[in-house]
């Protein structure tokens, strides 16, 4: 592999929603901290206006940990070869969505998560901070 | 896209390292709290017996803050049908790399960074635990 010199350049906010909402596959990784270790794992993801929805099994320990808690999702494309790619964070409290209207809305979005599972909660994380930066090789 | 139901199965601790050693490209995701908050940053990484190596600029504000802390790193890969993937994840604590004999091996592996630079500090994570899950979908 040849070393290559590469420049990073910070992304609005705003671009970084963009980004947040076109990424495809719509998987990210969720991390929270446990014990002081930031702990991370992969979810499957929704934005809808400034918040994230997630989808996880009933009485998921993962998620009854973390509720209210400060977590971050993160969302990568980097390419093979390093000439392109973007990293975005969103910072924010995860909350359960009780409320049936925002729930019907969450069951209209491309939704799926990781585990088997007939029925599902719903979590979403209302973004406080979004950053990013995107990686260009001039060379 | 049709709703499918899938298995996560948990891995060991050797299938882990094992997937953390051939996984291509080397990029993963490191994690570490900052004022409570879990951050989450794309990283290239190379993996030597039970230590992960990165390179990142001199004097980099990143590494200032978190060597000697407890930090994570992630890799994932998940089909974009999500018929399979994996996730797994490394917790331990970050030290600098000041031994020359040590500098000299880790010039040896195939690390680069995100960042334009022409010298390069190393960090080593000393891995103290390793989990991890497989997705199969059985449909």
């Amino acid at each position: 592999m040849t070393e290559t010199a590469n420049d990073l350049i910070a992304l609005s906010s705003d671009e970084c929603h963009r980004l947040l909402t076109t990424h495809r596959p719509q998987l990210g990784r969720l991390g929270f901290v446990d014990g002081g270790w930031p702990m991370i794992f992969p979810m499957n993801y929704a934005v809808e206006s400034k918040a994230i929805y997630f989808k996880t099994a009933p009485g998921s320990k993962l998620f009854a940990a973390v509720t209210g808690q400060q977590v971050s999702f993160q969302i990568d494309y980097i390419a093979e070869r390093w000439e392109e790619g973007y990293s975005v964070l969103a910072l924010g409290r995860l909350r359960t969505v009780t409320d049936p209207e925002e729930t019907d809305q969450v069951d209209q979005l491309p939704l799926r998560p990781w585990a088997r599972g007939d029925r599902h909660d719903y979590l979403r994380l209302d973004i406080s901070s979004l950053s990013g930066r995107r990686i260009i090789n001039p060379a």
